[in-house]
């Protein structure tokens, strides 16, 4: 496959159900997880769900990060989906895993982008 | 694993390079998508990148669509995840795939959850 992105699908496990509650504590934690990554950020949008549970996209001059949160369950499924050479999603796994006291952590590392074979043209 | 969300990753490839290039063409289809694969749409973000690109998200009460798309390459990469068990990602895949008049698709369908190990709490 011919790079274009990195996709970093990451689930944290055993989180502060508090701050996996919080939209403003949540946008806050990952507009910085994209300056730590490398990453220049366009626009955002979050949503808080009731009795609890956030959702939220970072769209990125390299593509993406978004996040739902189960409080209940103490869990987060983030993306974290860049392109290009100069970002390194792993320093913003490494800070939100921090900020969220994840306990248990899941990781897969998918390449996006073009297939070898090239004759479906 | 506790499965609490179906994640569909998937590349279309030799797409129409001016439908990729179109962001009102891509959010009006995205949120068609989002009604044919039974899902509702919280609010959407969408941008138009210089000299050409588009990468948007779509919040659904029941997680997320997101697209980047590459007209240069014919190239759109998508994510398709949905949470609880009425959504059909697949009916999402299949009208996109009309839409941008893919050659050829590779699609990952990963399940979103809890570890069947507790033991981190």
């Amino acid at each position: 496959m011919q790079k274009l992105g990195s996709h970093l699908i990451v689930e944290y496990y055993g989180c502060n159900p508090k701050i996996l509650n919080d939209l403003h504590s949540i946008k806050n934690h990952l507009l910085i997880a994209a300056d730590k990554i490398g990453a220049t950020v366009i626009d955002e949008k979050f949503h808080q769900f009731s009795p609890q549970g956030v959702s939220g996209a970072v769209i990125l001059a390299e593509s993406h990060i978004s996040i739902h949160t189960w409080p209940e369950y103490g869990y987060a499924a983030m993306d974290f989906f860049t392109c290009g050479v100069k970002c390194d999603p792993y320093q913003g796994f490494t800070y939100l895993k921090q900020v969220f006291e994840s306990k248990l952590e899941e990781v897969k590392d998918l390449v996006r982008g073009l297939p070898d074979d090239h004759s479906y043209h």
